[in-house]
């Protein structure tokens, strides 16, 4: 047996120094966000209650590279830069030319990317006196980060969860709390918006829109002492994710390989950002050619079947409008298992450049993802979250593709997370209790009835 | 802030090619083990229905270098070499002097060091034809590393879980499942064993123990169809983990660091021999300055308070007699959380050391353990199991104590896995709900009154 590297590892001094700011290489700018009451663009003031002055700074820069602080690469250090591997064992499995190799962001001690914007957010709060943050989670993940790098920083932490996730997945809520932080079910009694829910609809189990009310009320409310953070959508969150694209060209590079389609899954848009923004850069001003592509659940598929235009980032309309692609802020998906991708809107930064044909997207059911998640396990021995199993399923729709063509591809793609704290899919998926879900034209027409009317 | 490194990482190609076998350095030859009907020593046909003669070979080897099979080590390199961390920031919390170095085997797929000789084991077991493996399981780290390396070899696998773990633990019941394995709850009413047990104790939450009982029975009556595997106290066992060390040793001369203390937690000795062998190598045959210390629980503490005596490894004294430090093979520890230390024997080679004063051996209760194991968390990021907090509390000790002599003091600890599994046990922590267990010395002394009286 030939002696193959499977492992790609980088030293801590290739650590990225800088983010990529995708912005200046964008075809067009961002669409203004616009004030959810004026519904004019926003400036600084009316984003400080929420974000420190040097995010907000960053959420509209038009520099390619911005630098990563020293505080932060020290934490960063903690599990970066993580691994590229390749799935020899899966090619072997799938009997596929195709080379399949991904980028492992699951080392993370919050295990998964989220870790990565989380740390410089409470960085750049504490930097400007901020005693505590507020944010939302739905599966976990995000909280956690945010509860580690709050622990790092001295800052205060409260996590409104949403209340499914809070009784489904308990472990999450105390791996939180084992950080310090304090969790909250949402809808809760808090908030205006959280009792507003409540009295309406007494047994809602929230959502993540509603979550998004209730932790940006709480900060707005708070007289300056908590500034809110967000896990994903926006452009500085997305930035910050840009550190996993330009590791895995670096350790590419170590292969001998480039990339034919670079895979992630989306929900807000964070770590598909991280894994294919750095290769954006490459197709628009190295002339590379690569397809990025974007997956969706069949269950939430706001870029193949949403609409562009304006939207609130919340249920309440709390939170700014944006320019996206949506199924409406009242859209509530079933409850599916990939509770990171469970959100109504997308990543400004994405939706232009899906927009712009710059990237694909696709969908897929969730029992194709689990399918997918359990070859991916008994082949390289990680279990993936489902979010990732979505980017999984398609990778294998490419290997088997590229095995019926009888092509050689090069297929990369972003294993964001693993499933540890996801079991309880996995349980129901074996005893064959899941299953897809896929939506008449006119619930997802009915959906976006609700739509803000914006005049351009 | 200087660019100080915490990680050290090795190349795939720095993966050890020979296990180190430490019985010929040991000062006199193993007790022999004993047949547990004759009470004569046992040969390899008395092994063979349980074990391939690859393993019964290196159980009793001279050799002091096994070469790992190239298809062994193409598993490893899944995960390995793992890395190891400096801890800075718990050094600063301690406010010590001492430099602190882990060894991290949680990156593993399985989450913890067992899958280093789960992955052999399972090689060896279907190179001799054997179409499946039994196993028992606690807290399920054990099960999940055999299920998986099961997986990758093409072996069934039959694992019998503790009682009261497969019910407080049903997540890493799921992950065995998910590799495909067969598990059930033990006692169960599948073995002669199991059925014996409930018969007396319809309400038995089972042991280890008992546990080993029903596997051994089940490989032993199965017509050879299975095999038994067992994750730890045999010295095949220990010597697949000495991978550990040996990186270990390879990754502290990157740092021109060498450790004045290597500590590892005990149970059945896997873990602590995996990190402590090479050092034990480097005191009796090159004459290094090292102390090797083992850490048990207080409520279970074989080496610090048990006999060095004949005693049968399981329950119902199926399996064979081995001399070790044991609290008698009648002895049920209580319920704490720490399930890979509930075990009332050691493994013989460990024993061995101990008794000839080349290791010690010192016991922390159950607090201090979770104490220790939210100051590492909160400091490194990573959530311990409870296992490896014991040696995390130890490691604190001696940090603590060499600031208090004001003494430079380099530790290396073994972190053998992570806590994602082991959240409940952290919520009752955090809930004010765990306590220590301390025994009077006639609770030890009727304990140890089952023990065997061996003529030697």
């Amino acid at each position: 047996m030939p002696d193959q590297p499977i492992r790609f590892d980088l030293p801590q001094s290739a650590i990225p120094t800088h983010w990529y700011n995708v912005q200046p290489d964008l075809p067009r700018p961002l669409p203004p966000v616009l004030h959810p009451g004026t519904k004019q663009p926003v400036g600084p003031a009316d984003l400080s209650p929420l974000f420190p002055m040097a995010l907000i700074g960053q959420e509209v820069s038009q520099e390619q590279r911005i630098e990563i602080p020293d505080e932060v690469r020290e934490i960063y250090k903690l599990w970066r830069p993580t691994p590229l591997l390749r799935a020899r064992r899966l090619e072997k499995a799938l009997d596929t030319p195709a080379k399949i190799y991904y980028k492992y962001e699951g080392v993370s001690p919050s295990g998964s990317h989220k870790l990565n914007t989380a740390a410089p957010q409470a960085y750049y709060n504490k930097a400007e006196g901020v005693q505590g943050l507020t944010t939302e989670t739905g599966a976990g993940q995000w909280g956690t980060a945010l509860s580690q790098a709050c622990t790092f920083f001295g800052l205060e932490c409260v996590v409104y969860m949403v209340k499914v996730s809070y009784q489904q997945k308990p472990y999450r809520r105390v791996m939180m709390q084992t950080f310090g932080s304090t969790v909250y079910a949402s809808p809760s009694e808090n908030t205006n918006a959280g009792r507003s829910i409540l009295a309406q609809h007494p047994d809602s189990t929230g959502s993540l829109g509603i979550a998004i009310s209730e932790a940006v009320e709480a900060a707005a409310t708070s007289g300056g002492k908590y500034k809110y953070a967000l896990g994903s959508v926006l452009n500085h969150v997305l930035m910050h994710q840009t550190v996993i694209g330009q590791e895995a060209l670096q350790q590419l590079e170590m292969t001998g390989d480039y990339p034919d389609v670079v895979v992630g899954c989306v929900g807000g848009g964070s770590n598909f950002a991280g894994i294919g923004l750095t290769f954006v850069h490459e197709k628009l001003k190295k002339g590379k050619n690569v397809r990025i592509v974007a997956v969706e659940p069949a269950a939430c598929p706001s870029l193949t079947r949403g609409r562009y235009a304006y939207d609130f980032g919340d249920t309440a309309g709390m939170a700014p409008l944006v320019k996206m692609y949506t199924l409406g802020a009242q859209f509530v998906p079933p409850p599916f298992h990939a509770g990171g991708l469970r959100y109504h809107g997308m990543a400004s930064i994405v939706c232009e450049l899906y927009d712009q044909g710059i990237i694909e997207a696709v969908s897929v059911p969730q029992l194709d993802t689990f399918d997918a998640a359990l070859r991916f396990a008994k082949s390289e021995g990680i279990i993936p979250a489902p979010e990732p199993s979505h980017a999984i399923a398609q990778v294998i729709r490419e290997a088997l593709d590229a095995r019926e063509k009888g092509e050689a591809r090069t297929i990369l793609f972003n294993l964001c997370g693993h499933g540890h704290f996801d079991m309880a899919a996995y349980e129901a998926y074996l005893g064959g209790r899941l299953e897809n879900y896929e939506y008449p034209q006119e619930d997802i027409d009915a959906a976006m009835a609700s739509l803000p009317i914006i005049e351009a």
